[in-house]
């Protein structure tokens, strides 16, 4: 069963809100404003390494769920964080919150709740780290967008550089061996993402669908794609990408760019007449955006210049490929 | 370290929102509307046993929350679920997810968002099974409470009865030897404790202080006392217990009534003017309400007719009296 199986089997339910399951966030309308809300769970094995430096983990837990803030163009506002621990180390503590707060301060969000508790030992070993982050931010009501507004004919656009969390990864686990600045440049890009709220704000009004680039390329345009009913035919050598991604060799670099998770850039659609307001908002924003491709009416998901989609190029899925006994 | 020193070392920020840290919920102005939200992390080992009934715990995992929601007076509106399984067991999930919705259904609370991972292994061991929920609920404005306003001279009250979901642990951690039908009905207010939603909206405006009986009656009652900066005096024999406990040995039966947790009734204070209000609104609700003691100018906590209270008669905190290692 795949993680997108399990919610559409166990829990869908008719929503009266604006949105629901399956976006970035949910959006409550109280009164005349709109709230998004985003919820992010992190466990330690599942989404970080055991010796995981807590500073680190503090920034990515939080900023992975302003990451959704940013793609429903909310205004972070506030955040409430469930922590389990298998101890109280202050050293630990300490550099966790530190970075957590230091985000925090940056995008204007305060932490107002949350939960704290004692993560007990199985099997004589620590039980595991979890964080728990919920974010809520302000929308304006007259630019609400989610995954499904894409109109055949949009262009397709993605903010940043796509990949280097990926490579980072795969440097990690042995796949590559990077040089020691190489490893240090992209594990930058995987430990202490930069979510794109200050762009998410800017684009209010400017485009049709977004998402953040938390599940890889091609598998979160897929959702927009499936949501919004269309197809987009995608130039994969223009997704944009760092100059030491330039250097690794092909393959590495096609599965990283289009299939790599955890780089937290935007996606987009936005009709043609968009195109000088987005650059600008961008320039603002100090953010690179590139125009990758565009929607068709047809659907499914082409990619121009390459020989066909890889059947292995697909999203991280938490349950997809478990042994037949899960 | 206790739970409350972690929190208030690494975790405490001032707050520019209406209430933070330290209240059962975080209460934000939306507009001209204020939403109450709060998050509870329930950790297999930790809060539940590995055995659990999976509808047991989808019952009780929204029910700690509403009942957070139920003490800040706040209507549930929606709520976003993050949950962490070693495996996606058809079963497990169906109950769980049935429950879950169940308890939604009855308070009109939609889920809306969420999360769902894997719970790696660890020592071969399947992870722990980790449920964060996060609960929105709407307050009104005028008729806010939160821990800090309790006046001298308030009647404290109590809703239903406490105690018997301590029983009910103390029974299967063989403490204590109950018949098979006993064992049910403390089991019951253990595992599927019922959030006093409704009575707490019928409180708007009726209440100085509330909070829900989770950590046990003293340790709930001294937050109220230590954040409104008043003292209380409580006729611990005026305590609500059930007729199963009357029929408990008087020692377990005093540390289950006043120190056990898990019980999710509301605690408030109110002035003497409010009691025929109070009772009214609590028939309406077809719940049962008790005042037990007065708040006074005098700081501290007096039992009445009992000799002092027993140092060990605390809330339960996760990370008090662990090994000096941690």
């Amino acid at each position: 069963m795949t993680e997108f199986e399990l919610i559409a089997r166990y829990f869908t339910r008719p929503v009266r809100e604006r949105q629901g399951i399956g976006d970035d966030c949910a959006l409550i309308d109280v009164g005349d404003r709109t709230l998004a809300i985003t919820s992010d769970l992190l466990v330690e094995h599942a989404h970080f390494f055991p010796d995981v430096d807590p500073a680190a983990l503090g920034h990515k837990a939080l900023a992975v769920n302003l990451s959704d803030l940013a793609a429903a163009g909310a205004q972070p506002r506030c955040f409430l964080l469930s922590l389990a621990v298998p101890r109280a180390d202050p050293a630990w503590l300490d550099a966790f919150s530190r970075a957590l707060f230091g985000l925090a301060e940056a995008q204007g969000c305060q932490l107002v709740g949350g939960d704290t508790t004692r993560a007990p030992r199985i099997a004589d070993q620590p039980g595991p780290v979890t964080v728990c982050i919920t974010a809520v931010g302000e929308v304006e009501r007259a630019s609400i967008r989610g995954r499904s507004g894409a109109h055949a004919g949009d262009d397709v656009w993605v903010s940043g550089e796509l990949g280097d969390a990926a490579l980072a990864v795969a440097h990690r686990l042995g796949v590559v061996q990077l040089t020691d600045a190489d490893a240090r440049a992209c594990g930058q890009r995987l430990d202490w993402p930069q979510p794109r709220v200050a762009l998410g704000v800017a684009l209010r009004g400017l485009v049709s669908a977004a998402v953040d680039v938390s599940d890889g390329l091609l598998a979160d345009l897929g959702h927009v794609l499936q949501r919004s009913g269309v197809g987009a035919s995608v130039r994969a050598r223009d997704v944009p990408r760092s100059d030491l991604m330039l250097r690794v060799e092909s393959e590495l670099q096609r599965r990283c760019v289009l299939a790599g998770g955890d780089d937290y850039e935007l996606l987009f659609t936005a009709s043609h007449d968009r195109r000088e307001a987005i650059e600008q908002a961008a320039r603002d924003c100090c953010v690179a955006v590139t125009r990758i491709g565009s929607t068709t009416a047809e659907t499914g998901l082409r990619l121009v210049g390459e020989r066909g989609i890889d059947a292995t190029l697909r999203g991280y899925d938490h349950f997809a490929g478990a042994p037949a006994a899960y």
